[in-house]
């Protein structure tokens, strides 16, 4: 009790500190058994459609090399709190990862999904449309092993390797040195690189399916405050513009670069509508280049994204943590040590600005 | 309270018919809240080591070609029930799945992995190492786009298209054409079609890193009961011939073919040593050709391999569900409509076989 009370004391400084304004926050029970409505999963979206390059094999009766497929499903992984008092959150990792970045991180603490479950609100996890669960179009690959493709034409994989993720991520200035007053659980990076997987969002179309999947599940469930994160940053945007019925709230947190994005007018028009929270972390511009220079230019072009937000009618909120005193945070700030804080601040805005319930 | 009841009788019905012995199974709730010590998850086993071909990208700061990076780890995503009356079990999914094929079915009714932890165990599903949230190594694909490898050395991939899903895996004789006592959910057949994943497997080193994996986890959580499908169906007992200090209990299901293995007299008597359950579903010899031979070849071979387990000491039970009257489950029983029925002559065998605690 007496650690949930020091919780929503910290929430209400840092609210003073921000100019958010004081809330008594709900103390969320981080320790106690945790009580279900249900659970489970299934996939949204899809398209069927003939292929060939099934199998890249040479033996056996996998040797079929052209049937019908699926591909561009999500995968979404749910469960439902048995008192929700809160609209339902959707969960979109960041690049090279799966909805694993939301879950339990690397040293072992309690994540995300399990802290805003346990706040009262139904969580949606979704491993992005090309990824993890979610499978991904592999026919390209064994068409180039079978000769019947050009190597050069197969979609490039990314793969991201401890050193890049480091400094990429803001970790520290240079592999294996932190900044001074990081928040990342450093002791525990060993187990933080098993979570990076192949990404082949390259190889996707240019509408990327997620869009659709994310608006359609929205949708599915009767509304959510849908959040981005890294590569998915925009993603709660891309939804809304295809189908804003479900999307109550839009959470982008941390651009890389999706920021540069021209929205026409009318697709301002149609965002302003949905309260937006953008949130950036630390050590932007102290990233060693390429990525100072890229971090910096990205939060500029997200600036400037909200101002003209701002300008079409819309409720944004911009929060730069070290301007709210939150310092030492990376790139991955749902895992670093001050994660659960982080997300009080999220709890705070989505209660003022999608629910309304505290002016 | 009812249904719970029904359930009980149908039990005791199979154990009866099965000669399994009559056994006042204990109910579970499939329909009140579902309250959880605790959920998470973790990552076990992965190897950090140099690699090139890191990204195939052209352009961006992504495209650094060599670091470091981690394969072979293993997703594992727990769920402990605040009463947990059993021993934990490890639930490892088969070829070109994920662990959600232990999830929802796709019809929407409750998986195995949702109905063991009902029933009062401690459940771990893991994605093989090489899949899904466990991520693969990628970069041989990449070296390929690149010029840096011959794209005949590239590891095939395997697709699992629709009309190989169904012949293959016993819904009917004929794609699009169910046998007439099928128990699949045939209206949801396009959601199952979702759940097929590219299996990257033929990529992976000799010995599995699965195998060591799945050894890992078993100890780490201080013993399980350790279940294999198709794919998987032998990583239990190779689990356990690597360190059987945590497999409690092997629980092998419908092997495609790795029955074939041929094991030394030593390997015999570490197996011996745990209990092991084997069961295989309806209309193997029913399947068109090639399966047809495969499935009946490998379900003898199978027969074999527990005839000289047994020989060598051990407790082995062999579950032809026909043969217990039970009739039309496809390869993918978990899914299949009765899929909680053989659930329960799954607790029924490791009350009395693993925990000892009926007879």
């Amino acid at each position: 009790m007496c650690s949930m009370l020091l919780r929503s004391a910290i929430v209400c400084a840092f609210a003073f500190a921000s100019a958010v304004g004081c809330l008594a926050a709900e103390p969320v029970d981080t320790q106690g058994p945790l009580v279900l409505q249900s659970e489970g999963s299934f996939f949204i979206g899809g398209t069927a459609h003939h292929a060939t390059g099934l199998s890249g094999l040479t033996t056996g009766p996998e040797v079929t090399r052209e049937g019908t497929v699926t591909t561009g499903q999500m995968y979404v992984q749910y469960q439902i709190p048995a008192k929700a008092t809160h609209l339902p959150v959707v969960m979109i990792h960041g690049g090279g990862l799966s909805a694993q970045a939301w879950e339990t991180t690397p040293d072992g603490r309690m994540g995300w999904s399990a802290y805003f479950l346990r706040s009262g609100r139904p969580v949606y996890l979704v491993d992005q449309a090309g990824r993890a669960r979610s499978g991904f179009d592999a026919t390209g690959y064994n068409k180039v092993k079978l000769g019947e493709a050009a190597a050069k034409d197969a979609s490039p994989i990314l793969v991201i390797g401890h050193e890049f993720a480091w400094t990429w991520f803001r970790i520290g200035p240079k592999f294996g040195v932190p900044f001074a007053d990081t928040q990342f659980p450093v002791s525990a990076v060993d187990e933080f690189y098993k979570m990076w997987i192949p990404d082949l969002n390259a190889g996707l179309p240019a509408d990327n399916p997620s869009y659709a999947d994310v608006a359609a599940l929205s949708k599915k469930i009767d509304g959510a405050v849908v959040m981005g994160h890294s590569e998915s940053f925009m993603f709660p945007e891309r939804a809304a513009l295809l189908d804003a019925s479900g999307v109550k709230g839009m959470i982008s947190l941390e651009s890389g670069y999706a920021c540069a994005t021209t929205f026409t007018d009318q697709q301002l028009a149609t965002l302003a509508k949905i309260p937006l929270l953008i949130v950036f972390a630390d050590h932007h511009a102290d990233a060693p280049e390429p990525f100072g220079s890229r971090w910096t230019t990205s939060m500029q072009q997200c600036r400037d994204f909200a101002a003209n937000l701002t300008k079409a009618g819309g409720d944004v909120t911009f929060m730069h943590l070290p301007e709210m005193g939150i310092h030492g945070n990376t790139h991955m700030f749902m895992l670093d040590k001050n994660n659960l804080q982080i997300a009080d601040l999220v709890f705070d805005w989505i209660d003022k600005h999608v629910e309304h319930r505290a002016q």
